[in-house]
């Protein structure tokens, strides 16, 4: 009785263990991954804060429109360099579309050279704005193909918070001239290659 | 006693369960990483493998070198979007320092257009080539500064893997013109951007 005793507790303590263990290393292992679902974050009033952590996401592309080239004041100065958020390119990955929530950054890099050992031409100096676009059909029903499109500036300090930009701003060119879902995918050879639809 | 006996094999039983599933959840959680320390792999014969995965590692520019204002025939055709390895990038925000065994890349891309919407400039094409630079400290001991560089070509299709270049053809000019050991950091703003030195 005495022995039957003690191997009861023991197994009660065996398994209490055990359970414990494994409930510290299930809790670690759903600790919350580098990119979360939801990349990005908004105000109360609906304005985008501006995002953290972009630098981390999948680069898409660079266009380039230096101020020499363009009067002296580029709309957009100068570098650009875009990307898109590690869910969104998953699922681009799989899909070859935009998933609903998709958040693509353009972060703006003025020119700091023109010539290097490597030959003539243009080379980044400092970053000097960030852009964003958002699909979402819940949160911008009304805006064309549910994108959004936000400023926090084309010179630093950038804002802290951007709302929407009027659709005339920016909608009307990507509407116009982005080859895929207003997304100008045309001048971004990683989503190309990386769509299904492309192998 | 009989009793004693159930309990000293429900014993048996919760442990031999409990660590199963340990085991089991603990290998799942121990499961390659999408971007493992090691992120290249070379052949028998000291070449290096053409990498892969690297357009999900951290971007850090583009300096671009068309073939319009180099003669036609740029060293480096034309836009060179510059990655670093994760673990590398992790190590280089905690220290602003390349650790051994850091990794970059260099994607070539060809220019496609150079006028769009948002102004007259260069806008990425397709694809056109593709270098790395590694620092080893024991694989590339008597190459300056331990790092040694690799092209797996300037056209498509690229080499499967590729030996080290003579020191002449890269390291010289990296070792004479990158502002931070051999890496051109003063092109790559968001590796300035993220050294604690910048801080």
């Amino acid at each position: 009785m005495f022995e039957s005793k003690r191997m009861e507790i023991s197994a009660c303590v065996a398994v209490v263990v055990s359970v414990a263990v494994l409930f510290f290393v299930l809790e670690g292992a759903a600790a919350p991954p580098a990119n979360p679902t939801e990349p990005v974050k908004f105000t109360e009033d609906g304005k985008l804060m501006k995002p953290d952590g972009y630098r981390k996401w999948v680069y898409v592309g660079t266009p380039l429109t230096p101020n020499d080239l363009n009067g002296g004041e580029a709309p957009f100065p100068e570098f650009h360099a875009v990307y898109i958020d590690p869910e969104s390119f998953a699922h681009y990955e799989k899909t070859g579309k935009f998933r609903d929530g998709t958040v693509m950054i353009k972060e703006l890099v003025g020119v700091g050279a023109k010539e290097a050992t490597s030959g003539k031409g243009y080379f980044m100096g400092e970053f000097s704005g960030l852009e964003a676009s958002i699909k979402d059909s819940k949160r911008f029903k009304d805006e064309p193909g549910n994108w959004a499109y936000f400023s926090f500036g084309h010179s630093y300090p950038l804002k802290k918070a951007a709302a929407k930009n009027a659709v005339a701003s920016c909608n009307q060119c990507h509407q116009a001239s982005a080859a895929d879902d207003y997304v100008f995918t045309q001048f971004y050879p990683v989503l190309r290659a990386s769509s299904p639809n492309a192998k």
